[in-house]
């Protein structure tokens, strides 16, 4: 079929995408989401077809650049469009779906159509479902990582060991990285650490890194700090270590399900050459792994696909019941991380939980009584001196003081209303005010607890300070307050947790943050 | 976040769709295929965001059309853009993901906001994927099909008892439903019969039925025919029985899958009000069901669900392994089906089935000896008679001969290399090549087979013609020929089917048309 071409000025998150008349459509016997080739003047091109009955006249064909650029079109010039073949990663896709376990082979091409954009989201979402569905064994994970590092780049570091580490995330305030990166650079290790950004949370490692310098590095960049310093901390996004990654996470959001979680970070450690690596699992009620049996488990996986990709993997389940220190959001959790790195901070869990994973690292690379020395580096000084090389290094104020840091001067403290003790706090109701609030947008935006769990608590006691750059996002934030209950103050735990009347929707919050 | 509203003349496939800048997006918290609330003079709309770093400049949100009419935009309208949440339905399919059973209410949700255009195609793709996964069991099937009546439209019919027919399909060539209805109205019984169109099928019903008349009729125009004559066959995509039924069609034709078969066409026949139905299911290699025992398992299914639905199901497992007749293709399948009605055809097994299926229909509705009697309406031209009124009602020429259909002047015969017996034919090589030489949007494409299985063949005896409209056509679809083996001629099978010499890429074929 003859069409003329009418570009479009579509991205379409980088897929090749044509627009064709209804009926043209039918008349090539093409549905919306099938595919078509589409030639001119020798090239040739595939693309994934929607259908539209009034924005393409018959006769015509809407082109997005990737597609248009590719051909080298000019408006009007006409194409020859056919039906074209799915592609055979289609088929390894309906393996799964018929509950079958994929090769190495099989799920190679699968994620290269993936990166490739072959695959278009409707069949990317199936295979993610099918993942999560029938889940993915050892042989399938490892593939997975393989295959998501066989997309993306790779970084070769002399010297070593080469160590990482990683938190699954979904506690609040968790700059734990912030402090392990310096104590454990400064013990002489090598530690190339990217991290993410916020998706569902109020602030990931790099953005909470980005307050105190730049994150978007590249891969050569991020060698050469790490050479200069031993240590580094950037945004993977601008490495594009696993491209791959990218394109699922994008597709398992709206689904909240995460099958790729093991593949997808240990693909990552393996790409940056990792020998040793701590994985941090968050535990108990309010985090995203609820009991240590659960934990236990998870920590299998990972040391077994750590084996299986050469990389020595220790497990540190850690309390997750409550917000890491005392600060959430970016700027609040940058300061706070340096004025525990100058030994100025009172929040104690801070320090311990950093010391304890840095510990553990140092141990797994030979050093003796690991989380001593951690707490020695840190107290000493040595590890402030580090993570001050590793900002200059990544193009930041290496003399900057916490106070330097600013933080949003639209602020509300919330006061007790009873007097007791903290008996809980809700980790994704204080993520969702923070959210609300400007997280992680805007850097001065969060929330600073003034009580944890266990502190002890009179009426009118100022509980916590939400802290936001712009009046209209505290207001918000104050107002999604109200159907919220983020903290509970009372003398014992109420018998009663939860009443449930009539049939619930189980919307169980969701941490997609990797 | 406020942003002015640029306009976008985007159908987006009927669904609520902006396009936001990737900062602006990244500013407000939420990811491509995420939800917001866009606000306007006091209206909301929720939309699925897409994000772009180019097609839309920071501060402006790109609005499909619907969004657009639905707020009454103007161009450069500030509107107020918030994160959305997620509709419960969402949660449901997540419930699904978990491998849960879903209840009524939850089932109807879900197919809800897939009508409504409220879950995006990845949400949609994920739900037929874990029905395809987990599989449904009779209750969610049942559930299924009364939540796709409840989307869609019904019809009331006076007297009685009306029956239907439905083919599960998969066999080329079979026009039986053409034959039945006019049989079973003949005798006095109601049959509003709908039917599909071809989607990945050289020609379905609804095709084959065009050539005699129109069957794009509304649900008013249908009632009055079947009032009129006892029948009709109109396309049931006009009549909007199951609009849910349309949307998941399209998801599922990517990925080869089909879970939603029973509750699809159960829906469609209890939306008509059937009381009694037969469900044809063409059996044998080449066909959708392989073996005698799945098709009792099926039938076993179809007649559950129908019980539960108050229709009495049974269901006629026929030969499918081998085109039924010898035409396939829009106008060949309607030439032949008169032919038949006119008893001037030879094909035998085309008024074999029809007959079978009809003197089962009429065995149901209480008449002794159905298959002699649908024989008998067959034989008398009474069948003939019944179809030439129902040609009228529905805007046809009832006048109309065999040979006033216009078949494709562009042929080719294929004769047989050597002699023999036809051992097989190849069912679904041959709707491919039907489909490259123009079916089903050329009427007069299609294929005339001069031998069908078990027939004595000599060399240079005509095996098959190929009809086009277009030269184009005949040439691509001879072209596709040579890849294929569409009909075996031998003097005994031989024993080696076929080889495997490296791990092969299963690529079923696979009929979606239902």
């Amino acid at each position: 079929m003859i069409l003329k071409a009418v570009f479009l000025g579509l991205e379409a998150g980088g897929k090749s995408v044509v627009i064709m008349n209804e009926d043209d459509a039918e008349r090539l016997g093409v549905l919306s989401l099938g595919r078509v080739m589409v030639r001119f003047d020798q090239v040739v091109k595939t693309a994934i077809v929607s259908t539209s009955s009034e924005m393409i006249s018959p006769g015509r064909i809407g082109v997005c650049k990737k597609v248009w650029w590719g051909l080298g079109l000019a408006d009007g010039s006409e194409v020859e469009v056919e039906v074209a073949a799915f592609p055979d990663s289609i088929y390894f896709v309906r393996n799964k779906l018929a509950g079958r376990k994929l090769t190495y082979e099989e799920i190679l091409e699968i994620v290269e159509d993936t990166v490739g954009e072959k695959l278009s989201d409707v069949e990317i979402s199936a295979f993610v479902t099918a993942l999560h569905s029938f889940g993915l064994d050892l042989d399938e994970a490892t593939n997975l990582s393989l295959a998501m590092i066989r997309t993306g780049r790779t970084m070769k570091l002399d010297g070593g060991p080469i160590v990482d580490k990683h938190s699954i995330g979904g506690v609040p305030g968790d700059k734990t990285t912030l402090l392990v990166v310096p104590i454990v650079a400064a013990a002489g290790l090598l530690i190339p650490k990217s991290s993410s950004r916020a998706i569902t949370s109020p602030a990931g490692t790099a953005d909470r890194a980005e307050v105190l310098m730049d994150v978007g590095l590249g891969l050569d960049e991020m060698r050469d700090v790490v050479e200069k310093t031993g240590g580094c901390i950037v945004w993977g996004g601008s490495v594009h270590l696993a491209p791959a990654d990218d394109i699922f996470v994008r597709i398992e959001y709206p689904l909240s399900i995460d099958p790729l979680l093991l593949p997808s970070i240990m693909s990552k450690k393996k790409a940056v050459g990792a020998d040793l690596l701590v994985v941090d699992i968050p535990t108990g009620r309010g985090a995203k792994v609820k009991t240590i049996g659960e934990a236990d488990l998870l920590a299998k996986d990972f040391m077994e696909i750590g084996s299986r990709l050469g990389i020595r993997v220790q497990c540190a389940v850690t309390y997750g019941e409550q917000p890491i220190g005392s600060a959430i959001g970016p700027s609040l959790e940058a300061r706070e991380a340096l004025e525990t790195l100058m030994n100025r901070s009172h929040a104690f869990d801070v320090a311990e939980k950093a010391t304890a994973v840095a510990g553990t690292i140092l141990e797994m690379a030979g050093k003796a009584d690991g989380k001593a020395l951690a707490r020695e580096i840190l107290r000493s000084g040595r590890a402030e001196e580090k993570m001050r090389e590793i900002i200059e290094a990544q193009g930041g104020n290496s003399e900057i003081r916490p106070e330097d840091m600013a933080v949003g001067d639209q602020r509300f403290t919330v006061r007790s209303e009873n007097r007791g003790h903290v008996l809980w706090i809700n980790n994704s109701s204080m993520a969702e005010v923070a959210r609300f609030a400007g997280c992680p947008k805007d850097q001065g935006a969060g929330i600073l607890l003034s009580k944890k769990i266990g502190d002890s608590v009179e009426v009118g006691d100022p509980l916590f300070t939400i802290f936001a750059e712009r009046g209209g996002n505290l207001q918000r934030a104050l107002e999604r307050l109200e159907g919220l209950r983020v903290m509970g103050v009372g003398d014992r735990m109420e018998m009663l947790i939860h009443e449930v009347k009539e049939r619930p929707v189980p919307k169980r919050s969701f941490t997609l943050d990797r």
